[in-house]
């Protein structure tokens, strides 16, 4: 499409958390290509389990790097959350109509929200008053096939755009890794109580002294049908919409009530 | 306090963001030491607006150090997220009874929460059913007066040790960075709705490349006086909440009801 007719087009802010050069941004990117004009922004290198992190003790790098033909792109030295904020300050010099971040390889349901640099990228949007959306696919692999993620990811931002849309809203959207054909819809969630049993792996380096590697085996505590495990679990792809409102205004109302200082 | 006479009391993990040379961990430390047996285990350089980041694709190395006299410490060369769980898993073997995060130099109060690796150390402990509470004072210097806080820290962890606890609960507690006398009290607030606008400092290299520093002003949406900017400002002791299930129920409800697929 040429640039002059994508003057009146929504503009779609692209990131994600496994780099640039994931096949997982670019299958986002050509699911939502022509449903606007799309920028991305998004980190030079994989920033998986980064959360909500930014740069503050050192400076940020941007480079305009080559995408695909037609959609403006650039590799940010940061975190997920700071290509969001530079996008905003220094790209787009506004504010998008929506932002986009994945196609994450690898789950982000339950807890896993709370660690994900595709998510707080797109938390990051909704604090700054940008509707928007991460898109995870339940397999971890470089080769995932994102051929049903691409129907689902296109149905959900058509919607996000015919809609008169919250201007906190994001949408914690998760793929089941089978068939599209075997797909059976998309189900509102919340987020299942899950966890990991952490578990360090400790070894000796040359020297003989101890470093340890992080891993953890998925616990899920949370028997509902109502929750995005059970979604996923059952084939269907989850959405949870989320916030950034930490308050627990349950506890808080019983702490005026009982405690006394 | 002999090691033997500590078997019976409870065990309290602290850790923070600042680094386990900052002064503020030292003053949390000092504040809480004689109310349990204290294990510190903390990131070994200034970790700041980490967030939730855990580290996976490298190693983590952990040093036993001098601390305080009488305190096991140890460092860890990861984020506050990791030490809280390596601490559980190689340090204690079993979860502590309460875990305590700062005395964090600067303000976590409103969305601070969620950049806030002292507060993302205390989150963590709660996802584990460790309930947990992350200090703040409203002063940005190394320098920073503690005073008043270990007045208040240790109010406030003799409450937590008293109450019997939701096994999530977190508590986000902030002071005023005034004298003791002019502190009015505690109160129990919700998560003021403000934001960082950001403003990215452009620079050039000497080599003629440009790169940018975040910066941001701090505005205020939420004019509540509920909120913990305001009890802030009003020189009370803030005290949210906080919760890590992020499902926005609110919104929930509303896209079951309107949107189609």
């Amino acid at each position: 499409m040429a640039k002059s007719k994508k003057k009146n087009l929504p503009v779609i802010l692209v990131t994600n958390d496994d780099s640039i050069t994931a096949p997982g941004i670019r299958a986002l990117v050509e699911a939502v290509k022509d449903l606007g004009r799309v920028v991305v922004v998004a980190p030079d290198k994989p920033q998986s389990g980064m959360g909500h992190a930014i740069t503050i003790g050192h400076p940020l790098r941007l480079h305009k790097v080559h995408f695909i033909d037609g959609v403006e792109a650039y590799s940010c030295s940061g975190t997920p959350v700071d290509c969001v904020k530079i996008a905003v300050d220094k790209i787009l010099h506004r504010k998008p109509d929506i932002c986009l971040s994945g196609i994450n390889h690898g789950a982000n349901h339950s807890i896993n929200v709370i660690y994900s640099g595709t998510m707080s990228a797109a938390i990051e949007a909704a604090i700054e008053s940008v509707p928007s959306a991460g898109f995870s696919l339940l397999d971890l692999s470089v080769d995932a096939d994102f051929t049903a993620s691409k129907v689902y990811v296109k149905k959900i931002v058509e919607q996000m755009l015919k809609q008169k849309l919250h201007k906190h809203l994001t949408l914690n959207v998760n793929i089941p890794a089978v068939d599209e054909t075997l797909i059976r819809g998309i189900k509102i969630c919340k987020q299942a109580y899950a966890k990991y049993e952490e578990d360090f792996i400790e070894r000796n380096d040359p020297h003989g002294k101890k470093y340890y590697w992080l891993t953890g085996e998925f616990v899920n505590f949370d028997k509902g049908k109502d929750t995005d495990v059970w979604a996923l679990k059952n084939n269907y792809v989850s959405i949870v919409p989320v916030q950034f409102d930490l308050t627990n205004y349950t506890l808080k109302k019983q702490i005026e009530n009982k405690w006394k200082f």
